[in-house]
């Protein structure tokens, strides 16, 4: 790439900063459509919402692919119980707690039993039906707060298969101090996956707080007998919709740069940090690479997924319906970390020392970005690329704060940092524009 | 005092720095028993508690005294419809919120109404009965962060006064945003109080971004509706105790320095910070000056009240209780900012410039503590004292977190730090021990 043409990148990066529109697109998606739940109104109103600010971020070739979704309710819908998890002894307190994603409700009444604690899975095996046949398993995991939010793969994986794991030895109900790094009295949900070979039992997290609480209560002996009441309905299956839309290229429109976010979001909050940013970084990189005098050489593929957070199937979707064009894909990459400033930039892992490479992270260094040495891994939407073989390109975002707010009722505008978003999406445009330019391949 | 006396003082800040109980003691009333809310088992329990707390802590004459008290509940508990505020459009969404404490029920089924917005008290008035028949009114305070916490005194009077001020002009529901400095998904609940000349009507805190979520809905003319669905019960009268313990006097014996706290706490969290710190400190103080090799010359009376959240019952049964031995109490003083840092002294107005106040300054230097212009106004507990001619004696604390945390679920141990709460007690323990032995008089 030429030097001109690095002077219109450093141009690209200035006006995220200064001219935006990414704050104000997500302040309309939160306040007007609000929580974007798989397989309810908000979801079908979001696909609407993003068909509409496609066009107007003028793009080309809008339109909705049919992608499976799931219907799925905590039951607190208007006079129904909706999630009571509540201190039973040594004393009576209704602690702050929400259903994990897909748990089964309590049928017939609450669960009332004694709790066991676990601090890990292998604990939970250990501890076996001798200790936890009739008993509600509480896993203690305490989530690090770290830049590269690795926290969470351990503390996803505890609360993911925690509940199958328990149910295994004969536990009647699962709770987990929640997979976040806070300490506040906000509980934050999150998907399970049951075993087929464990009964399904009811799951959901604690806030933090309450965690200790049962942790401290439990120490040296303690007996503490809780009760658990959810109002889940069950699983079944919907249709929802990816929303796609392009900038077409010029002497190499048929190569193409895919770059996504999901549209869906938690019931519990507004979908701002996850993923509504990541969606409105997407729309405004568009935006703003459409409007540069200079066309893109290859073609800019703006996919926001349906169903990211119960269930991928919009991620699934995309490469099965593209299967037959996965080879014209130059690279994918998405956005699911909110407004955390991008720190690091990945490549697939045989390409890591090619020139390519080298010139990415050159032109990528005024913004703070080094290349990181790990490989790029996608995320949950464009994953099911990998296996056909598509190159990722990961910007590394900031996660110190972003497990504060994910998969809770704080997930709003208001934990959104204007500044922040804009610099995220200047990064964005940046690392995006050189790949629709760059003359060497990232195969 | 002597200077041989001042460096007893500096021993008594030291070991409260390393070896104050202050925090073990808080831990084990917030997890054994928990929420005390004003004529709760909570609240009985914690009666216990403090009684044994007290004989432990060495004290002497330890004794409940009756004191009136309420009971109100926002009817949570199991089964029952808990708290619903939902918007209703322009989209559909539960908002979180809880309500103010003695409001009203909605009886027969929920509030549904047009909102209107109000930024004041006047604006409520403004508007009148043309704007607000038939509708909700939304008051839009934002209560500002500061040290001193003045904040609250706007925000405190709105939350308490809103209600009934909507209502005479034909309010049917009045939500605030929550008056709290935070933009956290959590409401702030707290006292209102009904006039007797307007109709009672259902009154909630909104979480600080639901609050501004309905600010923008409503902005440029914005139609909005609300469903209020409140299952409060009644307010009715009841019985609790204040609790007292005191350390004997010697050559001034018969001088009572009274420090006091409140044992009550609002339901929705554990009392941590409001007032289990203030409770905690007050123990530790009086085992602290209990165990010294030097006995004081006055005596030091702590006071735990009861109902300081839903009537102040407490503090009044206290005053008139004692009515007969008001000038028998050389100061009173309170603690209910929980660790928040002491940074200021205050001294009964007319006492100011007087040797006394000026060698309480001189010897609190060292902590940090300066002589605040303003005059000592004691607090809730203490108040009623007041018209009976009591000095009062303030310690400023340092309210910049408080408001994030009180009358919340987040009023929990978790955001109470053990090192600020045994700075605190340092400077309580040195101000109290002062006040014990000071020849001066502050009438």
């Amino acid at each position: 790439m030429k030097s001109s043409e690095e002077r219109w990148l450093l141009d690209l990066r200035a006006s995220a900063r200064g001219d935006s529109r990414a704050y104000d697109l997500l302040r309309s998606l939160t306040d007007e459509v609000g929580p974007r739940f798989s397989g309810t109104p908000g979801e079908a109103a979001a696909v609407q919402w993003a068909l509409e600010a496609m066009r107007r971020a003028g793009l080309a070739n809008v339109r909705t692919e049919a992608a499976p979704t799931v219907l799925w309710s905590r039951g607190d819908e208007r006079g129904g119980v909706a999630e009571r998890v509540e201190l039973l002894s040594p004393r009576r307190e209704r602690l702050v707690a929400t259903a994990l994603g897909s748990s089964v409700g309590t049928v017939g009444g609450a669960v009332e039993a004694q709790v066991v604690e676990a601090t890990s899975m292998e604990e939970i095996d250990r501890l076996g039906r001798a200790r936890l046949e009739g008993k509600i398993l509480y896993l203690h995991h305490v989530m690090p707060r770290l830049r590269d939010g690795t926290g969470y793969n351990a503390g996803g994986w505890a609360r993911t298969a925690g509940a199958s794991r328990a149910a295994k030895h004969g536990a009647v109900g699962f709770v987990i101090r929640s997979i976040a790094t806070h300490s506040l009295r906000i509980a934050h949900t999150g998907i399970l996956h049951y075993d087929g070979d464990a009964p399904k039992i009811p799951a959901a997290a604690l806030s933090p707080p309450d965690g200790d609480l049962l942790h401290r209560l439990l120490a040296d002996g303690g007996r503490v007998r809780l009760a658990m009441e959810l109002g889940c309905r069950p699983l079944h299956a919907g249709e929802s919709f990816n929303v796609l839309g392009e900038i077409p290229g010029t002497d190499l429109a048929d190569q193409i740069v895919l770059f996504g976010a999901h549209l869906d979001s938690w019931d519990v909050g507004r979908g701002a940090v996850d993923d509504g940013a990541g969606c409105v970084m997407a729309l405004e990189v568009a935006r703003m690479i459409g409007a540069l005098p200079k066309r893109p050489r290859r073609t800019l593929r703006i996919a926001l997924f349906a169903n990211e957070e119960l269930g991928a199937g919009g991620g699934r979707a995309y490469a099965e319906a593209h299967a037959g064009e996965a080879s014209r894909h130059y690279a994918a990459m998405e956005a699911d970390q909110s407004d955390g400033a991008p720190w690091a930039l990945r490549v697939p892992e045989h390409r890591r020392d090619s020139p390519a490479s080298k010139r990415l992270a050159a032109l990528l260094a005024p913004l703070h970005l080094e290349l990181d040495p790990g490989p790029a891994r996608g995320g949950v939407d464009v994953g099911p690329l990998h296996a056909r073989g598509v190159p990722f390109v990961d910007l590394r975002q900031d996660a110190t704060r972003y497990f504060d707010l994910q998969h809770s009722a704080n997930d709003v505008l208001e934990n959104v940092v204007r500044e922040e978003l804009d610099a995220a999406t200047g990064a964005f445009a940046t690392t995006v524009a050189l790949l629709l330019h760059m003359d060497e391949s990232l195969r």
